[in-house]
């Protein structure tokens, strides 16, 4: 594993017609994000983009200079749909066509006499890309620089993330505290903005509404890199929940 | 409502830490998207980014700018971390304050002794705003020029879109139709795509491999806003899947 950093950054790009046109419901998000969060890598923004070349090229091209870690799901498969690893390649500037590796791996999986065109497209990508293996179905991802690309399908892609963790230097871990509380958000919103006004560098505190089997309530989650900050917020804001005898339902250390 | 205009775009800003910690599994594309759907509206990209001003200022005047209509969701609360309003103020360069319907609007909800700090902020607005009518819990959302700001609670959310669609001017319906076959995807890729390249400028079609009940299957989905193309389309598909003797398993035409 390599050396822990200070602070990795990371950005998830989402190439599919299907999620931008409501068919299907994202669920890759989740996956890398909790992925990410035990390597210590923060994920800093995500875009959707369509099935087109030049918004693949230009997204990419502006993410991988601004991110230390860029992650594309989706468009690596065998259909005409399936556009990524070319693109991939423009962004680079690197020539396209079969990866010997990956195209010797494909047809070890398929057999001479099943291997055909639209599997072999599969092996078409950025010639010196470095290859990310898939225990589910063979075709694999693939890496070029700090921009790793995935499949769409989320059990093939979850399959292949384990596989990755040894190739992103990991940052410092992103701690995490909540608490639940029987209240609405605005009886706490003056006292929570002042005790994260006193920790603006390093804490950051969210506000959450729910509303679960027909009662109200609010999640205060707590993120930090340093343990000690997040440890004397946590007990700021517990502090006042008490004063102002709000009820908490539970909290998570 | 308004006159439908031929083709009619829009983009989608996530604001929200709470998605990209991956705490929360984001619903609200899925819940725009189809409701932009019904309008004819098309949905070409959506950035989810974090609670940061000068990210939401840059997005904001990024994507308002390349697309007809821009939503954002989230953000519009009482707590601190709820910085969608100003944003948008400084996106537009204009004065944010309590926007004078808005705060009547809460202060009638709440009544007058309940009307706290936090409960006002919600008021806090671009002063300029027209208001987003809000029937699950009063505070309203806004839009300015072509920009719509929404709520981050999806329920509250699908609930104030039935009160937009005459504020949409509506575009030519997106038709879909698709088939499900039970095959791989490499299969019928070759097919597939002499299809789309007679249909490059009308139809677009999408191939997306499933696992169901232990099964595998594909299935191939066709847009276009020309009623004839995409028949046309639809024809020849399924003319090459009964020649290559692949199994339909249903239709939606």
């Amino acid at each position: 594993m390599k050396k822990a950093n200070k602070k990795m950054s990371a950005a998830i790009i989402i190439i599919g017609n299907e999620i931008l046109s409501g068919r299907t419901q994202d669920t890759n998000v989740v996956l890398i994000t909790k992925w990410l969060n035990r390597l210590g890598v923060k994920l800093k923004e995500v875009r959707i983009i369509p099935d087109i070349e030049k918004s693949i090229v230009r997204t990419v091209n502006r993410l991988r200079k601004k991110f230390n870690y860029v992650f594309t799901t989706g468009g690596i498969g065998p259909t005409h749909d399936d556009i990524t690893s070319r693109s991939i390649a423009k962004a680079f500037r690197q020539s396209y066509g079969y990866h010997k590796e990956a195209y010797k791996i494909l047809e070890n999986y398929y057999g001479k006499d099943n291997f055909n065109q639209g599997r072999k497209k599969m092996a078409k990508i950025p010639k010196k890309a470095k290859l990310i293996f898939n225990p589910s179905s063979a075709a694999p991802g693939f890496i070029v620089n700090n921009v790793f690309c995935l499949p769409g399908v989320p059990s093939i892609l979850e399959s292949m993330l384990i596989g990755l963790e040894g190739k992103i230097v990991k940052g410092k871990k992103i701690i995490s505290k909540s608490i639940n509380i029987r209240t609405v958000e605005s009886e706490i919103a003056r006292e929570l903005e002042l005790v994260q006004n006193n920790y603006k560098k390093d804490v950051e505190i969210g506000s959450y509404p729910f509303f679960k089997q027909g009662k109200i309530g609010v999640s205060i989650v707590i993120r930090s890199i340093k343990k000690n900050k997040i440890d004397d917020c946590f007990k700021k804001i517990v502090s006042f929940l008490k004063k102002k005898k709000i009820k908490i339902i539970y909290k998570k250390e």
